[in-house]
């Protein structure tokens, strides 16, 4: 049954897919039209294919500027740093920032042997030393490490004319930026404070 | 953001599956080396080009007959009969199994339209004419549906010279085959008693 021990393989090693699910999924899509394992399929060569990081802010699109770098009302002097590309929807919810923003691709983690080289903090710098920006919101994950990086972009854009804030504490302390609502996110966006 | 929203999409279609998990999903996906998109791509297409009914007990297959129909040390003689392919792995797994199977595609269902003309009742009972078989267990699920089901087949094989049990109250009632552990399944194959 090497077919469907691969399927199964394969699907089980996405997070939160056990042995279990995988097989459960697997028999699904063998009782479906086949049409929807190629849509599925069809779908993910396209993804792998097509989507890279925005050539100014890092966040995911098809095309050399992310759709949202490439939006003129967007306000450019207005950046908003994030640790990954898919904070951006749950901020984009809330309806509440005209912003751009920018996506580190982590946060800092010694222990994981993760520095600022690690992420496009350099690029953030250089975006900022290019001029027109008059603020940057930092909107790591309210968690340790998420804290230590803020700090440490603080201490990088010092030298910058740039006003640096952070989101307001309405978010809850331990808790995932991608899972908070749109409410929380807004109240904790209109809140934001000076830093240092 | 079209690739994205597409693989989205395709994944939330699949149960137990949620638009938010189906984000996380593809969003961990654009995370790792494009390698493991494109073999899960790959499982896909694969499975639903080669996988297919076994002519004889409609178990999946990438041949003409099913890994167990075509091995010569199981015995033809017992048929233990399924509603679904996936109930059979966890059979399987109770390694207390050496008959062969016949896989129903499901369940009498007369509320959902699912009539014995849906199932693969009749070339079951053209297994049992054809001769040589002494024993046909019903492995339906212990539920509402499946006990109906048995009850039909019990009919349905009334007037062929072979017997007809059918798993031992072992199974808790309302549970799922497919999850049920190995132990369990053993223990009701052993007390399998006869029908009627």
């Amino acid at each position: 049954m090497g077919a469907i021990d691969e399927l199964v393989t394969e699907l089980a090693r996405l997070p939160t897919i056990g042995r279990k699910s995988a097989m459960r999924l697997t028999y699904h899509l063998l009782k479906q039209p086949t049409e929807q394992s190629r849509r599925l399929a069809a779908a993910l060569t396209t993804l792998v294919e097509t989507v890279r990081p925005c050539a100014r802010c890092f966040n995911l699109t098809e095309s050399e500027l992310c759709a949202i770098c490439s939006d003129p009302r967007r306000d450019a002097a207005i950046i908003c740093v994030v640790e990954e590309a898919s904070d951006i929807p749950a901020i984009e919810r809330a309806a509440e920032f005209r912003g751009t923003y920018h996506v580190l691709g982590g946060r800092l983690a010694p222990i994981d042997g993760v520095g600022p080289e690690e992420l496009t903090v350099g690029a953030l710098v250089a975006r900022v030393a290019a001029g027109g920006v008059g603020e940057v919101i930092v909107a790591t994950n309210p968690k340790l490490e998420g804290e230590a990086t803020a700090l440490y972009l603080q201490e990088q854009l010092a030298g910058h004319p740039v006003r640096v804030t952070r989101l307001a504490r309405g978010l809850p302390m331990g808790g995932d930026l991608e899972y908070a609502d749109g409410g929380t996110i807004a109240q904790a966006l209109s809140a934001r404070r000076v830093m240092g």
